[in-house]
């Protein structure tokens, strides 16, 4: 039990010797027993930050030289240990680590969940103690291996058959059932003949066949391709008297029989037998070399070490990197779930390889780069067609998947929603000029085409409010002013579009620079608060259309009726009673079977108290919007839940709106009732007979209204700029990861064609729809499947195409076909899905977030990295800002000033501007983005300040970290919006 | 840079030395600048399994001798670092640990949550070093503290003074806005005058005075009274060539003033002062040494150290019990949130004292031991008196607590509801002999007896199904035989109570010893699903009573209308023209007048298409019922969420089902239609009038039937016992760790009493109800007040007391003054409350867990500990088993077996006894209890086992572990019953 500093230092790397004279010649060696009684090492090798340890010196010149190698494969690691079953020993598998570790469990035959090994640090030292001492095999060749097990007992114990636990129970009979704890099934082979002869039987002989259970094992998508395994074996055999220690590379991966559960070559052998009493110690051990061996780094040390010592160094830089948690507070029992991310290995990897640090600032991901200088005319279309372009052919297949169907039902149910109710509206303002038909056969025209060849074909096209009022305004003065209103809306739109067309050439989306994550979000929270807000309104409407009689009484049934009486007119007749008996007998006949309708039409008077209610319609009404939200809202959840396995919940959760408005229409179907429902028109002509599908340029008004026209249509090439760039810009947003790039100029030189085109067939103008074309991307969004077992499914990004959006407006022009289907679904059930988009639509907005912490004690918080750096009253004090923003913003919304509501960005851009005074940069920068004008200083800045760090060498991190951080915000903010 | 093994082993402490002395000392033995640059020591001390090292065997000096010196404090300990600011050095406190770490965020100048300190290994190890080399102080005394601080520049800086991080920010200025960052709140002191003067002024001036700031500081409530404050001081000076480092433990701890940031007294000082450049390492070594300090092994080291030897046998025992977590799969910049349970430190501290390990095996709370071989006549009964007298008066005024209030209301409409509903099917089933009136006066009668008397007050009394079944076919039974009803059912109670004290005297409640969990779960799901399908059947009901007109056309509500029509007399009257035409007007008037019931009363005839129909009422009420349903649930969850601090979260948690009630009350209030109200009887007389208060045991009947009533008597005791039992063992459940005991027979003793008098007053009777008395115990949970931050509450037990059942039935008394309130409850939001407890009474259960797991791929399932022993498919047969139980139950319950329904559970408790032969012990083990025939057998097996093992010294783990669980789950089981 006593302790030395001394240290091993013989390197005792000899490759190609047979095992087991080696095993002989550490037998003599170390002869003493207690040797793992007491762990005796000294740690040399921690090294200090920016000082180089003998150990890293090491790993540097074994990992840092070689550049053009191979990467070293990915290592799956398997755990055996020896076990006694029916007085005959066997291998059996204990755990498995691809990245984290997967146990057995003891009792319940199963693997558990996939878990952070927590090791024990005693355990990493006496791993360390056996490299040291133990038998160390570089690069053996795999064939010699069966020559060099020779007639010896720890042969005959290696070569004991392997059982592997499978995912599958073994299928048993009834009469197992009363038996217990003993159903490990078997899929393993036998390696050697169960009696202990003396056998030279080679594992070699089965290496180049995986057995079928291998092969059958459904594990093997888990593991990359070019993995291969390293073995873990430890047991305790009684013929010991002290441990046998052996780490083996094989210079080639080789397959050697039932040795891995799965048909993966094994590179690594990690032997220990040792004599009976520690197992628990030993297997502790076990775990240890395992979890090195799925280490990145030491995975590259173990491939490339040339002698002991580069483990031994390995193992000490693995030390030096451990995290600690100590005793008291922790119970080392609970399974460590796997973190959602994981520092990529390549950092650590980084110190030991020199050349490898300046790779770490490249680009990452994005559209391309933009060359920064070209000035042009019409410089900013040609980049966007340029950065298009060659995405188009992927942009139609890549819609091939089954989540598209999902998407196009969604998306088309909420379009033909927005079209008719917009429809509907319009029709209102301009006494059917354009009604529900030409609201439908616009957004499918309009919609197909910018799909197929906008910049952002994820942006669906949709009709606007404002828009909405500057039509009834324009009627209402063309009305007045004897003006042909179609020919005047011709005009403005053709004015409006050469406006477009110039704010393309002149590259002056440029502007949106200037949209930070302040005013985006400001803008798109009203949007969706509008839309919530219209839900509710419209289903508030309901209760207004079917009112409720309040005062019924079930008992007094009797008092309730509607009678049509005839118009007083009949009551004049009355008089004359005798002439008029007969038809007085048939007028009221007649009254009486009319319905309300029909009653009013005819002039007649309804007299009753059941005339103004109707009964239950607006309760059921109720019952289907609340629970097509509720149910879309859990089914989405249903994601995150337990149930089932993983593909059908995300399927339940990809399919959710389709699935509650089935199941909302098939209710509403079940009880019958005549609740208010959605009506397409059936027939392709134009809402008012008295125009037709093209508006003619000229004849009806005076030339001057042609030229006059230009100023109204500013208004409109300003709303419509407005709207469709800050539509693009949340959908370009860097949070949504898009690969393929934006457009902003080709998406508003198509908005501008369409203009035209619409104003030319009389047609209602589209701009970018925020709620719906954030809906379309959420739910067009891709995880990774996830790899490792414990690995978390990453965002990958969304799935960029034009064929969902073309679908979906092909679909809304064909609706006219489609409606005796559509007629089954209730209007309740669409302001269900609408409210579902607009609640939708607000997770995710950094801006919703920190409304909520409002509500939050700091303690419960969640850990957001603004929170960690800008102060709490200060996080609070923005988001006030923005509400108060928001609430004057909905206040003038609801005046007349709504027609000029895109405009007010604009404010909201000014008021950003404005907080600059307010808020330093530091803060800005965490909480919004920051403004570019700022580059230039701030770059500037970023120099002095580093100058000055360097001269003090200390201090000054928070300057610094602004700086860094602004000129990197801006940076990716301008690759991101692809201007020069 | 180079590595020695050489350790120093000259003990320094040399306590009441100055200490500037002492550091002048330190300089010039340790001149290497490179001290810190590498570290070199060599670990020694870490012990394995079952031997003792070095250190393990000093530290078992220090701590295992003195058994009966105190224990030592808690520590509270604060890190502050040295900051520049404004040219000005200040001590800026950085972080703080009562048990897990705390830290101040950077950049948002306030604590982050609670968290698992992770460490790195190399700090530890340079700790280790700072401590070997490093100046030890044991034992300073506090007044020559400021006497030692010299003429020097470590005590100018030492002295500069302190910001700490107050929870709270500093009101400013609104000036202040614009700058940004530098918002750290001062509530220190100055210690010394700013301009560094070679001052004298001692820490001690201010020392027994700590300030306002300090005082008012809320976080004080955090700490544990008697804790005594560790304060690690970490900074970067630029006129140290080399560390500075100094371990200080004071012989008194000493409030120095403003140096702890709560009035903490002082008793350790670790001082690291450095020469710049690293100072993120030296920070490391500050939080190395702070997380040390709060483990409560290290700090019962510190406190008793001798020597400098002991700190670091300290910490080599701390890292022999670290845990390590692999670099490649954690990230250490996640905070890990602080773990459900730690495991005790007592343990850990066993090792070190021989004479602890015999406490480990004691009994932990449970109703006081009970002697097991006491046989004598009601001898279980004076146990359970002997047992429950010593709590009576705490069972009162335990009972005021806010708590309660919300569960008396919660429980208080649970039992008028199951009141009036029982009370009305009862009506029904005896001609009113027994009405709503009786129900009331019965359930406030026999529950406030009850709970005054009772074994265990925490079961609510109520009516139960088979006795309604029962008394249904009494009463036809003596309808159709002419013998008097309630002079039977008086015969029939009176042997029933006998019949109740003889199985009281005679212990028979032992038999309970069979129901293990498999019984109570299968009877308490049957139970809850019992409730859930009354619940949504009276909901379906309310559809039946008020139809809805499905084919209802707002457009035809003139084809809507119900007239009564005179009968058919009228019709022969109309006849005479000519005499009855006055007579005719005034009838026809008064007929089309009549409510529908008058309609129906007089003989008339309703006509029309609407009489069938009540509109919106069934619509309404299911809005009522999911409503308050939904609420109730989201309301129980809020607790877990983020928002408002915890004590509000915990009261809207609590007042959830009461908040709900109100709110749909409200609701159904505003919209004002004619719901189903609850009516509760408003006089106090029998429901028939022709029965008086008292029912008199002689004289209508003839006197074999005296005799004969004892044959069907005995179907109720056995119901009544069943009933009763099976409910006290679900209550008394281990999980609900009950303090006061159980008392079995004396609860069967006061419903036997009970039984007597409600027969004699004719009143229903009562036995203990499930569900009810599941959500009693479920709303009376405690959970502790979490003491450190970042500790969760414990589940602490059960309010146990008496109060609320007796204000519950005492309220249920004077609900008849209560009618006016009542009347505004609709029925469906009570039927919205007995969903809410049969679903709420599912949760929790074992079996309900095991269904769910049915539908869970096996990875995604908990980690149930069964899941970990037992295999995956015993798991799943034996879920099924027990569905196939429940689904025959049910069907049996559906015909006219009910009456025996209780009966049925002695055959639940067959099949348990059949499962013996399916499944193995252990299994049952973990997945049920172990039923006691087998304890002898198993105890033999047992010693067996163990002889066994001991003879192979290995294996054999499966079988000992058996052993051990069954029989310590016997002694649990055995124990908590309270059975001798």
């Amino acid at each position: 039990m006593h302790l030395t500093g001394v240290r091993n230092r013989k390197t005792q790397t000899l490759p190609h010797t047979p095992w087991h004279r080696l095993r002989q010649a550490q037998k003599n060696k170390h002869n003493v027993d207690s040797r793992f009684g007491s762990v005796t090492f000294s740690i040399t090798s921690l090294p200090v930050h920016l000082t180089v340890s003998p150990a890293a010196e090491r790993l540097r010149y074994i990992l840092g030289d070689d550049e053009d190698t191979m990467p070293t494969p990915t290592l799956f690691t398997e755990m055996d240990t020896l076990q006694q079953e029916d007085d005959e020993l066997e291998w059996r598998e204990s755990a498995r680590w691809v990245k984290f570790e997967e146990k057995v469990e003891e009792g319940g035959e199963r693997w558990s969940k996939p878990h952070v090994s927590t090791l024990s640090l005693h355990s990493l030292f006496e791993l360390r103690t056996c490299l040291q001492t133990g038998t160390v095999l570089l690069d053996l060749e795999g064939y010699s291996l069966p020559q060099i097990i020779g007639q010896d007992k720890i042969s005959f114990v290696l070569l004991r058959k392997h059982r592997h636990q499978t995912k599958k129970p073994i299928h048993r009979s009834l009469a197992d059932l009363g038996k217990s704890g003993s159903g490990v099934s078997e899929c393993s082979i036998f390696i050697s003949p169960s009696i202990p002869t003396h056998t030279s039987r080679s594992m070699n002989d089965i290496a180049d066949t995986p057995s079928t259970d291998q092969l059958k094992n459904k594990f093997m998508k888990k593991i990359p391709r070019d993995a291969e395994a390293s073995n873990v074996l430890v047991g305790e055999v009684d013929f010991l008297e002290k441990p046998f220690v052996a780490f083996v590379r094989l210079s080639q991966a080789t397959t050697l029989g039932g040795l891995t559960e799965v048909p993966v070559p094994t590179r690594f052998l990690f032997v220990l037998l040792e004599p009976p009493g520690k197992a628990k110690s030993y297997n502790e051990i076990g775990r240890a070399i395992a979890t090195l061996m799925v280490d990145d780094l030491f995975s590259d040390v173990a491939y490339k070490a040339r002698d002991r010592e580069d483990l031994i160094a390995g193992i000490d830089e693995f030390l030096d990197e451990v995290i600690v948690l100590p005793p008291g507070e922790w119970d080392p029992k609970i399974r460590i779930e796997p973190p959602k991310k994981i520092p990529s290995a390549d950092q650590r990897k980084s110190v030991f390889s020199l050349n490898e640090l300046g790779q770490m600032n490249g680009t990452a991901g994005g559209g391309g780069p933009v060359s920064e200088d070209e000035e042009m005319f019409c410089g900013g279309l040609f980049l966007d067609i340029k950065r298009k372009l060659p995405w188009y052919l992927s942009d139609i297949y890549e819609g091939f998947h089954i989540q598209s169907i999902s998407v196009v039902l969604f998306i088309y149910l909420g379009c033909i929603t927005n079209a008719i109710t917009f429809g509907g509206l319009l029709g209102d303002a301009t006494d059917n000029y354009q009604g529900v038909m030409e609201s439908f056969l616009g957004t499918a025209l309009a919609g197909t085409v910018f799909c197929l060849f906008s910049g952002q074909p994820l942006i669906i096209l949709s009709s606007m409010g404002p828009i909405l009022i500057f039509e009834k305004l324009l009627y209402e003065f063309s009305k007045n002013n004897g003006i042909d209103y179609m020919e005047l809306r011709l005009w403005i739109g053709i004015h409006s579009c050469v406006q477009c067309l110039f704010l393309v050439a002149t590259d002056a989306s440029y502007i949106i620079k200037y949209m930070t994550r302040f005013t985006e979000e400001g803008f798109s929270s009203l949007i969706s608060f509008i839309f919530i807000s219209d839900a509710i309104k419209k289903m508030v409407g309901t209760f207004k259309y079917y009112p409720i009689n309040i005062d019924f009484k079930p008992d007094y049934v009797t008092a309730y009726k509607c009678e049509c009486l005839a118009p007083d007119t009949s009551k004049s007749i009355l008089g004359i009673e005798h002439v008029s008996f007969e038809m007085l007998n048939i007028t009221a006949l007649d009254w009486t079977q009319l319905s309300k309708k029909e009653c009013v039409k005819y002039g007649g008077s309804l007299v009753g108290k059941s005339c103004k209610y109707v009964p239950d319609l607006a309760l059921m009404s109720f019952i289907l919007f609340f629970g097509t939200y509720t149910m879309t809202v859990t089914l989405k959840k249903f994601k995150f839940s337990r149930y089932f396995p993983t593909k059908l919940r995300k399927l339940i959760s990809d399919f959710s709106i389709f699935m509650s408005i089935m199941t909302f229409v098939g209710l509403d179907m079940l009880i019958g009732l005549e609740t208010p429902k959605l009506i397409v028109p059936t027939e392709f002509k134009p809402t008012r007979a008295d125009r037709g599908w093209f508006v003619m340029p000229f004849g009806k008004n005076p030339w001057w209204v042609y030229l006059a026209s230009s100023v109204p249509a500013l208004l409109v090439t300003i709303l419509i700029f407005m709207d469709q760039q800050i539509s693009a810009v949340i959908v370009n947003r860097k949070e949504n990861k898009l690969k393929k790039g934006c457009g902003y100029h080709l998406d508003l030189l198509w908005v501008g064609f369409l203009m035209v085109a619409c104003s030319f067939m009389g047609l209602p103008w589209y701009v970018a729809a925020t709620v719906i074309s954030i809906a379309h991307i959420d739910s067009l969004k891709m995880e990774s499947e996830s790899s490792a077992p414990g690995e978390q499914p990453q965002f990958l990004g969304v799935r960029e195409q034009r064929l969902t959006g073309i679908l979906v407006f092909v679909l809304t022009g064909v609706s006219i076909f489609l409606a005796p289907i559509l007629q089954f679904i209730p209007m309740p059930v669409l302001y269900g899905v609408f409210l579902y988009m607009g609640v939708a639509s607000l997770s995710g907005i950094q801006f919703w977030d920190r409304i909520k912490l409002i509500m939050m004690p700091a303690k419960h918080q969640p850990d957001f990295s603004y929170l960690r750096q800008v102060p709490l009253r200060r996080v609070h004090l923005f988001t006030l800002v923005q509400i108060v923003c928001l609430a004057v913003l909905w206040i003038l919304k609801s005046t007349f000033l709504a027609i000029i509501f895109p405009i007010m960005i604009l404010g909201l851009m000014v008021i950003r501007k404005m907080l600059d005074m307010v808020f330093s940069q530091h803060d800005l920068a965490w909480l919004d983005d920051i403004l570019p004008e700022k580059e230039k200083k701030k770059k500037e800045d970023e120099k002095k300040n580093t100058k000055k760090d360097k001269k003090k060498g200390k201090g000054g991190d928070d300057s610094e970290d602004v700086s860094v951080l602004v000129a990197r915000l801006f940076k990716e903010r301008h690759r991101l919006l692809g201007f020069k």
